[in-house]
């Protein structure tokens, strides 16, 4: 099991699974040159950018991101179960079974269709090609 | 036979039946730079989110895992004995039959239809490529 | 986080989002060799374009500006979220499902038609190629 003590705080996307959520200041608001706005409009858009993205996130996870964590746990906790202990020994049967059909649909298919096409590839067995 | 000694511990899944189950906490959850919740919410929700797994999968494994165990080791056991003992003699038994009609079939299609396909391979005999 | 003090005030837009807006003098009014105006009236030109672009970027930058960045933030936010927190955990499950449907879906495709492919494919074990 990770451990909390490995759990790394700076770096918190380390499988880069949310890697387009790129969503910082300069990734939404650009001015080209020779576009500027006036500096303190551009500093105060730039803090107000920040400052709400964060205040409202901080606020979100505040109050969800806990129930959150804990619903995706248990969610994946039922799934893991499910999967592991009911779904992949049941495919396995399935499998075992779909062997054996395909077996014997193979033997019936091979008898009844086998010999034909073995005679109509009589019809490629005299291609002559002549190349200038 | 597998012993008891040999099962090992730490990888359960020697085989990779499983490897789509992944769901470890940075294999969900995941925040890009710049979008940072507070630090303890994010370890809060570390702790909930495996907290609850391990919590819930530990209960419903206590409580189901040996069952299943049981049910699926019966199970896999008539599918082989089934298997070993009846189907695979009796697919044995139908494909000698069948290779019996496969070559009843195929000496009358041969008879049938080989003359005609001799015939109608003459239609690629004459083919003439022209390379440029 | 990224820090006020980082801010770069010169180029705007470092990651060239906006790279397509290129609308200084040059790029929108041209005089091609032999038809060129009076040469005060160029300057003008230059002069009133350059003007009243500054003039009115400037105007609204200042009267909408900061409000577009708070709620530009407030959205990104939002939409942050909703992806860490939702979309990505449910993304994650429904691919442990999909995995599942593609497994079985293999599995009784392979059991109906490989038989059959393998059958057909004797119509190609018969070619005979004589170059000439």
């Amino acid at each position: 099991m990770m451990m909390m003590e490995n759990l790394d705080m700076v770096n918190r996307d380390p499988n880069n699974i949310n890697d387009h959520l790129k969503t910082a200041f300069d990734d939404v608001l650009a001015e080209v040159d020779g576009t500027h706005s006036i500096d303190c409009i551009w500093k105060a858009s730039y803090a107000c950018f920040h400052g709400c993205k964060s205040c409202f996130y901080n606020i979100f996870t505040f109050f969800c991101g806990i129930w959150m964590a804990c619903f995706w746990g248990l969610d994946f906790a039922v799934i893991s179960f499910a999967h592991v202990w009911c779904v992949t020994p049941t495919l396995r049967m399935c499998m075992i079974h779909c062997n054996l059909c395909q077996k014997t649909f193979g033997t019936w298919i091979n008898c009844c269709c086998a010999p034909c096409c073995e005679v109509f590839s009589l019809i490629f067995s005299n291609i002559r090609v002549e190349k200038k």
